[in-house]
């Protein structure tokens, strides 16, 4: 989901091509690097070939919100060696990745007419220091002490985003009620109970100091992301370690350089295969901007790099044999 | 409109009555002062008689954001020497009202994907500042050398209030766009012109230390209330003070004490009737609590009260006749 397409330079759904970039919505997230597998498979099939092992190619829904459809895929019992996440990331391979908790917070405010407005209390004016508790919070979970090894680098990497919020009924009357939308992130380790709790205890502190909703305390709800961190990078385990090999030497032969690693402040599906399903997950696809944002864009010469490494990395892991 | 119907006591669309007060949506305000002004006529009926001069009952719409239904009843040309608005005020006349503005400020932001929320705009944050600001207004309005006079008591007569609030599409993109509806009060003499300004000021004011938003302006519409304030008390017209005698006569013979006064902190429609159609308006209905809030409720003793001194007013204005 991409708000305010409006803004876009030109019609977000029309893709143009401009200095080797193609704009459009989605154009790099992540339609780019699923194109960029299936070309990959169809490049080998131009050969006379194909692969000697099982390869699958999934497109899967939710990876924005929940990252229930790769949940589902492993649910419905597919397994692999390794997996290939072309998540847009410039040709790097993700080395670890943020968790990313979603949760509303639901205050209460006491209606009155606006004539004597002093008598309310405002949930959308409420909601204020509130967003300054958890900006603190935020703050002080990025400490550098507290940081995973791997991002030790990112002043901060995590974000917190107050993303949507909506309240009141009607502009003469103080609101009732204020609705609002927060993404946490938190580090590879880090507990989604902790974080939670610090969460609850960071909102409940904030309104202590008005009677209103210290008396009637904020609803916290989770929904949508509930997604722990994960470094590939510490995955010792030897089917990592050779998924990573044999990565690092497609994209060297293409690029013809190392390949490079990076630690990212978002999350991508390959938590379910590391996490839970014991299965090597490569973050791994096409160089891009904006995305998320107003005139998205993928580098096209970058899409026909992680073909050519992806062509080469099934070559690699899985074999070939004539078609 | 009144919100947070939930958070009544018992279902608001079904009164009930407790120690002599009837609760229920809309039962004060302004059910009950309509109610007696029937009442009223019908009163005078039972005894046989009735007003010796027209006397025109109108229920307009649109008299809690714009007023537009009694300023349609004067463009269709209805005039008479004097009019009654049973507002529910305690069984007081209004002698002076504030005016009331509605504006809508629409802020944009900078989306992107929340991975890099720093490099974005927050839009629903944005408004941060801009309410601190048209508070900081509001405050330098209400001070003691800004007063009118018949408002001096009044420690804070001029309300402002951030009444509704709505931005942001999506938990994990910063927001692009959030907009947010505004109530202010102003004393009656003062411009609505000069208050626009006032607000405009403050808004771009707020917003030029944020980069984005100073190159991105705030859109500042103005919807629904524009009312000037009005006063009675000093309306010098023959027709005002013989209107204010004749009920201050009836209200007396009810009440068995001097009609009192008081200068409200809302609007209501009189500012037409005593502006523009040269009409003195008295603002006189009965004793009410929570009106626009929880657990709205009328004391039906008043109610009565109002009903005898309209009907005692009507025979005093008009003469009565036999039916």
């Amino acid at each position: 989901m991409v708000p305010a397409l409006d803004m876009w330079e030109r019609p977000p759904f029309e893709p143009w091509i401009r200095d080797g970039w193609m704009y459009g919505r989605g154009a790099a997230d992540m339609k780019a690097g699923l194109a960029s597998n299936l070309f990959a498979i169809e490049a080998l099939k131009h050969l006379g070939l194909r692969p000697a092992a099982d390869a699958f190619f999934q497109s899967v829904v939710e990876e924005e919100c929940a990252g229930n459809g790769a949940l589902a895929c492993l649910q419905r019992g597919y397994r692999a060696d390794a997996a290939l996440i072309p998540e847009p990331f410039g040709e790097k391979l993700v080395s670890s990745q943020v968790g990313v908790l979603w949760f509303q917070v639901r205050l209460k405010g006491l209606p009155t007419h606006v004539a004597y407005a002093g008598s309310g209390a405002n949930a959308i004016e409420a909601a204020i220091p509130v967003f300054e508790a958890l900006h603190k919070l935020e703050h002080r979970m990025n400490a550098p002490e507290r940081r995973y090894h791997d991002h030790a680098g990112h002043n901060h990497a995590l974000n917190l985003n107050i993303g949507k919020m909506k309240g009141g009924d009607w502009t003469s009357s103080v609101p009732a009620w204020c609705v609002f939308d927060v993404r946490m992130g938190l580090f590879p380790g880090q507990e989604l109970g902790e974080m939670r709790r610090a969460i609850e205890n960071a909102i409940h502190e904030a309104v202590r100091s008005q009677p209103f909703l210290a008396k009637n305390r904020p609803e916290i709800i989770y929904n949508g992301f509930a997604a722990e961190g994960y470094s590939l990078a510490d995955d010792a385990r030897p089917a990592a370690r050779e998924a990573r090999a044999a990565l690092a030497r497609a994209h060297t032969l293409v690029a013809g350089e190392p390949l490079r690693t990076e630690a990212i402040t978002a999350t991508t599906d390959d938590r379910f295969f590391g996490l839970y399903a014991d299965t090597p997950a490569l973050v791994y696809g096409p160089r891009a901007e904006a995305i998320h944002g107003l005139d998205e864009r993928v580098y096209l010469d970058s899409v026909r790099h992680v073909t050519q490494s992806t062509a080469l990395f099934i070559a690699d892991w899985c074999g070939l044999e004539e078609a």
